[in-house]
Protein backbone atom coordinates (compact mmCIF):
# COMPACT_ATOMS: atom_id res chain seq x y z
CA UNK A 1 0.00 0.00 0.00
CA UNK A 2 1.31 3.43 -1.22
CA UNK A 3 1.68 5.72 1.62
CA UNK A 4 2.25 9.88 2.27
CA UNK A 5 4.19 10.29 5.84
CA UNK A 6 4.18 13.70 6.23
CA UNK A 7 7.70 14.61 6.64
CA UNK A 8 9.76 17.23 9.23
CA UNK A 9 13.28 15.67 9.40
CA UNK A 10 12.78 15.41 12.62
CA UNK A 11 12.89 11.93 15.42
CA UNK A 12 9.25 11.20 15.08
CA UNK A 13 8.73 11.23 11.38
CA UNK A 14 11.52 9.36 10.23
CA UNK A 15 11.32 6.80 12.95
CA UNK A 16 7.78 6.57 11.02
CA UNK A 17 8.87 6.03 7.75
CA UNK A 18 11.21 3.50 9.29
CA UNK A 19 8.77 1.70 11.25
CA UNK A 20 6.38 1.26 8.03
CA UNK A 21 9.11 0.39 5.13
CA UNK A 22 8.89 -3.04 5.69
CA UNK A 23 5.00 -3.21 4.75
CA UNK A 24 4.03 0.32 3.04
CA UNK A 25 5.69 1.78 -0.36
CA UNK A 26 6.85 5.35 1.47
CA UNK A 27 6.96 8.43 -0.08
CA UNK A 28 7.94 11.50 2.36
CA UNK A 29 5.91 14.91 1.90
CA UNK A 30 7.44 18.21 3.55
CA UNK A 31 4.83 20.99 3.46
CA UNK A 32 6.59 24.53 3.04
CA UNK A 33 4.93 27.83 2.61
CA UNK A 34 7.98 28.78 0.61
CA UNK A 35 9.01 31.33 3.47
CA UNK A 36 11.75 28.98 4.75
CA UNK A 37 13.89 26.53 2.75
CA UNK A 38 12.18 23.63 4.98
CA UNK A 39 11.53 21.64 1.97
CA UNK A 40 15.65 21.62 0.77
CA UNK A 41 15.96 20.97 4.66
CA UNK A 42 13.68 17.54 4.79
CA UNK A 43 14.42 16.39 1.06
CA UNK A 44 18.57 16.33 2.31
CA UNK A 45 17.51 14.24 5.27
CA UNK A 46 15.19 12.03 3.41
CA UNK A 47 17.58 11.67 0.52
CA UNK A 48 19.83 10.12 3.93
CA UNK A 49 17.00 8.13 4.71
CA UNK A 50 17.11 6.48 1.03
CA UNK A 51 13.48 7.16 1.30
CA UNK A 52 11.38 9.42 -2.50
CA UNK A 53 10.37 12.84 -1.33
CA UNK A 54 8.53 15.25 -2.42
CA UNK A 55 7.47 19.29 -0.90
CA UNK A 56 3.92 20.37 -0.94
CA UNK A 57 3.19 23.69 -1.27
CA UNK A 58 0.56 25.21 1.23
CA UNK A 59 -1.79 28.00 -0.01
CA UNK A 60 0.07 31.36 2.01
CA UNK A 61 -3.65 31.94 3.18
CA UNK A 62 -3.50 29.08 5.66
CA UNK A 63 0.02 30.77 7.22
CA UNK A 64 -2.23 33.82 7.88
CA UNK A 65 -5.01 32.08 9.20
CA UNK A 66 -2.79 30.39 11.40
CA UNK A 67 -0.98 33.47 12.51
CA UNK A 68 -4.54 35.36 13.58
CA UNK A 69 -4.75 32.29 15.54
CA UNK A 70 -1.76 31.94 17.27
CA UNK A 71 -1.98 36.15 17.84
CA UNK A 72 -5.26 35.57 19.40
CA UNK A 73 -4.98 32.74 21.57
CA UNK A 74 -0.87 33.45 23.04
CA UNK A 75 -0.35 30.04 22.55
CA UNK A 76 0.81 28.07 19.31
CA UNK A 77 -1.45 24.69 19.37
CA UNK A 78 -4.87 25.59 17.89
CA UNK A 79 -2.31 27.45 14.58
CA UNK A 80 -0.44 24.63 14.61
CA UNK A 81 -3.45 22.11 14.36
CA UNK A 82 -4.93 24.07 12.03
CA UNK A 83 -2.01 23.95 9.98
CA UNK A 84 -1.89 20.28 10.37
CA UNK A 85 -5.30 19.64 8.93
CA UNK A 86 -5.11 22.02 6.11
CA UNK A 87 -1.76 20.46 4.77
CA UNK A 88 -3.71 16.73 5.08
CA UNK A 89 -6.69 17.95 2.94
CA UNK A 90 -4.04 19.52 0.36
CA UNK A 91 -2.07 16.34 0.17
CA UNK A 92 -5.50 13.83 0.45
CA UNK A 93 -6.57 16.42 -2.68
CA UNK A 94 -4.51 14.54 -5.15
CA UNK A 95 -6.12 11.93 -6.13
CA UNK A 96 -3.18 9.82 -6.48
CA UNK A 97 -2.91 9.81 -2.61
CA UNK A 98 -4.93 6.86 -0.89
CA UNK A 99 -3.11 6.81 1.96
CA UNK A 100 -1.87 9.44 4.74
CA UNK A 101 0.52 9.30 7.56
CA UNK A 102 2.23 11.05 10.41
CA UNK A 103 4.95 11.05 13.63
CA UNK A 104 2.40 11.83 16.45
CA UNK A 105 3.04 10.00 19.40
CA UNK A 106 0.97 8.64 22.19
CA UNK A 107 1.98 11.54 24.44
CA UNK A 108 1.84 14.09 21.90
CA UNK A 109 -0.46 17.44 22.68
CA UNK A 110 0.47 19.02 19.25
CA UNK A 111 -0.30 18.65 16.21
CA UNK A 112 -2.52 15.66 17.55
CA UNK A 113 -6.26 15.13 15.79
CA UNK A 114 -8.73 13.43 17.89
CA UNK A 115 -9.95 10.00 16.56
CA UNK A 116 -13.25 11.69 15.73
CA UNK A 117 -11.18 14.32 13.66
CA UNK A 118 -9.16 11.77 12.29
CA UNK A 119 -12.60 9.30 11.33
CA UNK A 120 -13.81 12.62 9.44
CA UNK A 121 -10.76 13.31 7.40
CA UNK A 122 -10.79 9.65 6.66
CA UNK A 123 -15.13 9.56 4.99
CA UNK A 124 -14.31 13.45 4.01
CA UNK A 125 -11.34 12.94 2.05
CA UNK A 126 -11.47 9.16 0.87
CA UNK A 127 -8.04 8.37 2.56
CA UNK A 128 -6.78 5.83 5.08
CA UNK A 129 -4.76 7.73 7.96
CA UNK A 130 -2.14 6.06 10.07
CA UNK A 131 -0.10 7.01 13.05
CA UNK A 132 2.66 4.14 13.41
CA UNK A 133 3.65 5.66 16.94
CA UNK A 134 0.93 6.81 18.22
CA UNK A 135 1.03 3.32 20.29
CA UNK A 136 4.41 4.24 21.49
CA UNK A 137 5.46 6.24 24.58
CA UNK A 138 8.01 9.14 24.81
CA UNK A 139 10.42 6.80 26.14
CA UNK A 140 10.12 3.95 23.95
CA UNK A 141 10.35 6.39 20.63
CA UNK A 142 13.94 7.52 21.94
CA UNK A 143 15.03 4.04 22.58
CA UNK A 144 14.27 3.41 18.71
CA UNK A 145 15.33 6.72 17.59
CA UNK A 146 18.49 5.98 19.14
CA UNK A 147 18.99 2.51 17.80
CA UNK A 148 18.02 3.28 14.29
CA UNK A 149 19.06 6.93 13.53
CA UNK A 150 22.29 9.47 13.87
CA UNK A 151 20.06 12.36 15.54
CA UNK A 152 21.33 16.08 16.43
CA UNK A 153 19.24 17.35 18.99
CA UNK A 154 19.18 21.29 20.38
CA UNK A 155 16.64 24.11 21.71
CA UNK A 156 14.14 25.29 18.77
CA UNK A 157 15.66 28.56 17.86
CA UNK A 158 18.63 26.67 16.55
CA UNK A 159 17.98 23.38 15.27
CA UNK A 160 16.49 23.66 12.10
CA UNK A 161 13.16 21.81 11.73
CA UNK A 162 11.15 21.31 8.49
CA UNK A 163 8.01 21.35 10.40
CA UNK A 164 4.85 23.52 10.78
CA UNK A 165 6.14 25.56 13.81
CA UNK A 166 9.25 26.78 11.62
CA UNK A 167 7.58 29.09 8.99
CA UNK A 168 5.49 29.86 11.87
CA UNK A 169 7.95 31.23 14.20
CA UNK A 170 9.77 33.32 11.21
CA UNK A 171 6.76 34.85 10.06
CA UNK A 172 6.32 36.50 14.10
CA UNK A 173 9.78 37.33 13.37
CA UNK A 174 9.46 39.61 10.52
CA UNK A 175 6.52 40.89 11.79
CA UNK A 176 6.96 41.51 15.42
CA UNK A 177 10.78 40.44 16.41
CA UNK A 178 12.51 37.43 18.26
CA UNK A 179 10.97 38.40 21.46
CA UNK A 180 7.46 37.63 20.46
CA UNK A 181 8.43 34.04 19.64
CA UNK A 182 9.81 33.64 22.84
CA UNK A 183 6.55 34.98 24.71
CA UNK A 184 4.22 32.79 22.25
CA UNK A 185 6.53 29.53 21.85
CA UNK A 186 7.23 27.69 25.42
CA UNK A 187 10.95 26.99 24.41
CA UNK A 188 11.94 23.21 23.53
CA UNK A 189 14.07 20.81 22.07
CA UNK A 190 14.06 19.61 18.79
CA UNK A 191 15.43 16.86 16.88
CA UNK A 192 17.02 17.24 13.22
CA UNK A 193 17.85 13.50 11.73
CA UNK A 194 21.13 13.24 10.18
CA UNK A 195 20.89 9.62 8.62
CA UNK A 196 20.39 5.85 9.94
CA UNK A 197 22.61 3.86 12.18
CA UNK A 198 23.77 0.27 10.88
CA UNK A 199 20.76 -1.98 11.66
CA UNK A 200 22.31 -4.93 14.18
CA UNK B 1 14.65 -4.47 23.08
CA UNK B 2 13.08 -7.58 23.54
CA UNK B 3 9.04 -7.45 23.85
CA UNK B 4 6.17 -9.99 25.09
CA UNK B 5 3.37 -9.42 22.78
CA UNK B 6 0.38 -10.79 24.74
CA UNK B 7 -1.61 -12.94 21.97
CA UNK B 8 -4.65 -14.75 21.10
CA UNK B 9 -3.99 -16.26 17.98
CA UNK B 10 -6.04 -13.72 16.37
CA UNK B 11 -5.67 -11.11 13.18
CA UNK B 12 -4.40 -8.05 15.42
CA UNK B 13 -1.94 -9.54 18.32
CA UNK B 14 -0.40 -11.56 15.18
CA UNK B 15 0.23 -8.52 12.75
CA UNK B 16 1.15 -6.64 15.86
CA UNK B 17 4.01 -9.11 15.98
CA UNK B 18 4.80 -8.52 12.38
CA UNK B 19 4.85 -4.92 12.43
CA UNK B 20 7.37 -5.04 15.33
CA UNK B 21 9.42 -8.15 14.40
CA UNK B 22 11.85 -6.05 12.16
CA UNK B 23 12.55 -3.38 15.37
CA UNK B 24 12.09 -6.06 18.51
CA UNK B 25 13.00 -8.97 20.04
CA UNK B 26 9.44 -10.28 20.08
CA UNK B 27 7.93 -13.26 22.68
CA UNK B 28 4.59 -14.30 22.11
CA UNK B 29 2.49 -14.76 25.62
CA UNK B 30 -0.98 -16.43 25.77
CA UNK B 31 -3.18 -15.67 28.92
CA UNK B 32 -4.98 -19.06 29.88
CA UNK B 33 -6.87 -19.87 33.48
CA UNK B 34 -6.65 -23.50 32.23
CA UNK B 35 -10.29 -23.87 31.48
CA UNK B 36 -9.57 -24.26 27.88
CA UNK B 37 -6.57 -25.35 26.07
CA UNK B 38 -5.99 -21.53 24.92
CA UNK B 39 -2.70 -21.87 24.98
CA UNK B 40 -2.22 -24.53 23.14
CA UNK B 41 -4.32 -23.36 20.26
CA UNK B 42 -1.96 -20.18 20.40
CA UNK B 43 1.49 -22.39 20.35
CA UNK B 44 0.01 -23.43 17.42
CA UNK B 45 0.02 -20.42 15.41
CA UNK B 46 2.55 -19.09 17.10
CA UNK B 47 4.57 -21.94 15.71
CA UNK B 48 3.56 -21.32 12.40
CA UNK B 49 4.02 -17.85 12.59
CA UNK B 50 8.08 -18.65 13.44
CA UNK B 51 7.64 -16.75 16.66
CA UNK B 52 9.20 -18.02 20.50
CA UNK B 53 5.99 -18.16 22.59
CA UNK B 54 4.82 -19.26 25.94
CA UNK B 55 1.75 -19.58 28.17
CA UNK B 56 0.90 -17.58 31.25
CA UNK B 57 -1.56 -19.19 33.27
CA UNK B 58 -3.47 -16.67 35.48
CA UNK B 59 -4.88 -17.14 39.04
CA UNK B 60 -8.55 -18.61 38.70
CA UNK B 61 -9.37 -15.68 41.06
CA UNK B 62 -9.34 -12.75 38.45
CA UNK B 63 -11.49 -15.09 36.47
CA UNK B 64 -14.21 -15.58 39.09
CA UNK B 65 -14.01 -11.47 39.80
CA UNK B 66 -14.18 -11.06 36.25
CA UNK B 67 -17.36 -13.50 36.61
CA UNK B 68 -18.90 -11.41 39.10
CA UNK B 69 -18.57 -8.10 37.07
CA UNK B 70 -20.38 -9.37 33.45
CA UNK B 71 -23.00 -10.94 35.79
CA UNK B 72 -23.47 -7.83 37.90
CA UNK B 73 -23.02 -5.71 34.67
CA UNK B 74 -24.81 -7.18 32.16
CA UNK B 75 -22.20 -7.03 29.11
CA UNK B 76 -18.61 -7.93 28.75
CA UNK B 77 -16.74 -4.71 28.74
CA UNK B 78 -15.39 -3.94 32.77
CA UNK B 79 -14.81 -8.02 32.71
CA UNK B 80 -12.80 -7.98 29.85
CA UNK B 81 -10.77 -5.16 30.79
CA UNK B 82 -10.45 -6.22 34.02
CA UNK B 83 -8.37 -9.39 33.07
CA UNK B 84 -6.58 -7.48 30.87
CA UNK B 85 -5.12 -5.30 33.52
CA UNK B 86 -4.63 -8.20 35.79
CA UNK B 87 -2.68 -10.31 32.73
CA UNK B 88 -0.76 -7.41 31.91
CA UNK B 89 -0.09 -7.13 36.47
CA UNK B 90 1.10 -10.42 36.32
CA UNK B 91 3.50 -10.44 33.10
CA UNK B 92 4.75 -7.79 34.51
CA UNK B 93 5.78 -9.13 37.81
CA UNK B 94 8.54 -11.36 35.97
CA UNK B 95 11.80 -9.60 36.63
CA UNK B 96 13.10 -9.76 32.90
CA UNK B 97 9.42 -8.59 31.57
CA UNK B 98 10.55 -4.81 30.62
CA UNK B 99 7.86 -4.07 27.81
CA UNK B 100 4.84 -4.91 27.17
CA UNK B 101 2.53 -5.02 23.74
CA UNK B 102 -0.88 -6.07 23.05
CA UNK B 103 -2.63 -5.69 19.28
CA UNK B 104 -5.56 -3.47 20.10
CA UNK B 105 -6.20 -0.87 16.98
CA UNK B 106 -7.60 2.80 17.21
CA UNK B 107 -10.95 1.68 16.87
CA UNK B 108 -11.15 -1.03 19.54
CA UNK B 109 -13.12 -0.75 22.94
CA UNK B 110 -12.46 -3.93 24.55
CA UNK B 111 -10.01 -4.42 25.95
CA UNK B 112 -8.60 -0.81 25.95
CA UNK B 113 -6.52 0.79 28.19
CA UNK B 114 -6.91 4.39 28.33
CA UNK B 115 -3.85 6.79 27.95
CA UNK B 116 -3.72 7.35 31.76
CA UNK B 117 -4.07 3.31 32.71
CA UNK B 118 -1.43 2.70 30.34
CA UNK B 119 1.36 5.89 31.98
CA UNK B 120 -0.37 4.26 35.52
CA UNK B 121 1.08 0.82 34.58
CA UNK B 122 4.20 1.75 33.08
CA UNK B 123 5.29 3.74 36.58
CA UNK B 124 3.85 1.25 39.14
CA UNK B 125 5.23 -1.91 37.11
CA UNK B 126 8.13 -0.12 35.78
CA UNK B 127 7.96 -1.71 32.33
CA UNK B 128 7.37 -0.25 29.03
CA UNK B 129 3.92 -0.16 27.04
CA UNK B 130 3.19 -0.95 23.32
CA UNK B 131 0.21 -0.75 21.44
CA UNK B 132 1.62 -1.12 17.43
CA UNK B 133 -1.99 -0.70 16.29
CA UNK B 134 -3.47 1.95 18.58
CA UNK B 135 -2.56 4.54 15.41
CA UNK B 136 -3.87 1.80 12.56
CA UNK B 137 -7.81 1.74 12.02
CA UNK B 138 -9.93 -1.53 11.42
CA UNK B 139 -9.56 -1.15 7.50
CA UNK B 140 -5.91 -0.66 6.85
CA UNK B 141 -5.48 -3.65 9.59
CA UNK B 142 -7.46 -5.26 7.93
CA UNK B 143 -5.59 -4.61 4.40
CA UNK B 144 -2.67 -5.35 6.30
CA UNK B 145 -3.86 -9.08 7.53
CA UNK B 146 -5.34 -10.16 4.29
CA UNK B 147 -1.98 -9.31 2.89
CA UNK B 148 0.65 -10.90 5.29
CA UNK B 149 -1.62 -13.83 6.89
CA UNK B 150 -3.86 -16.23 5.95
CA UNK B 151 -7.14 -15.97 8.37
CA UNK B 152 -9.59 -18.37 8.84
CA UNK B 153 -12.76 -16.07 10.21
CA UNK B 154 -16.34 -16.81 11.95
CA UNK B 155 -18.85 -16.09 14.42
CA UNK B 156 -17.01 -15.73 18.08
CA UNK B 157 -18.95 -18.99 19.49
CA UNK B 158 -16.98 -21.39 16.76
CA UNK B 159 -14.18 -19.89 15.57
CA UNK B 160 -11.39 -21.33 18.08
CA UNK B 161 -9.36 -18.14 19.31
CA UNK B 162 -7.10 -17.52 22.74
CA UNK B 163 -8.21 -14.57 24.15
CA UNK B 164 -9.98 -13.27 27.83
CA UNK B 165 -13.40 -13.58 26.25
CA UNK B 166 -13.04 -17.21 25.25
CA UNK B 167 -12.73 -18.69 29.00
CA UNK B 168 -15.04 -16.29 30.31
CA UNK B 169 -17.58 -17.74 27.68
CA UNK B 170 -17.10 -21.42 28.84
CA UNK B 171 -17.22 -20.25 32.39
CA UNK B 172 -20.82 -18.78 32.37
CA UNK B 173 -21.43 -21.81 29.99
CA UNK B 174 -20.62 -24.17 32.67
CA UNK B 175 -22.83 -22.71 34.86
CA UNK B 176 -25.87 -21.31 33.25
CA UNK B 177 -25.77 -22.90 29.77
CA UNK B 178 -25.37 -21.47 26.53
CA UNK B 179 -28.29 -18.94 26.38
CA UNK B 180 -26.45 -16.69 28.87
CA UNK B 181 -23.64 -16.71 26.64
CA UNK B 182 -25.87 -15.11 23.93
CA UNK B 183 -27.78 -12.93 26.17
CA UNK B 184 -24.26 -11.60 27.81
CA UNK B 185 -21.98 -11.65 24.67
CA UNK B 186 -22.77 -9.28 21.64
CA UNK B 187 -22.73 -11.77 18.48
CA UNK B 188 -19.20 -10.57 16.12
CA UNK B 189 -16.47 -12.12 13.85
CA UNK B 190 -13.52 -13.41 15.08
CA UNK B 191 -10.33 -14.60 13.26
CA UNK B 192 -7.87 -17.22 13.60
CA UNK B 193 -4.81 -16.71 11.95
CA UNK B 194 -3.51 -20.21 10.32
CA UNK B 195 -0.06 -18.74 9.18
CA UNK B 196 1.61 -15.99 6.99
CA UNK B 197 1.84 -14.89 3.45
CA UNK B 198 4.51 -15.09 1.59
CA UNK B 199 6.01 -11.56 1.33
CA UNK B 200 5.85 -9.25 -2.08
Amino acid sequence: MKTSILFSGGKDSSLSALLMEPFFEIELVTCSFGLLPNGELAAKTAKELQFPHRILFLKKEILEMAYKKIIKDGFPKNAINYIHEKAIETLASYPEVKCIADGTRRDDRVPVLSISQLRSIEDRLKIQYICPLRGYNRKTVSILAERYLRIEEGPSESTPKADYENELRELIRQRHGEDKIRELFPAHLQSHVLSRKGQQ
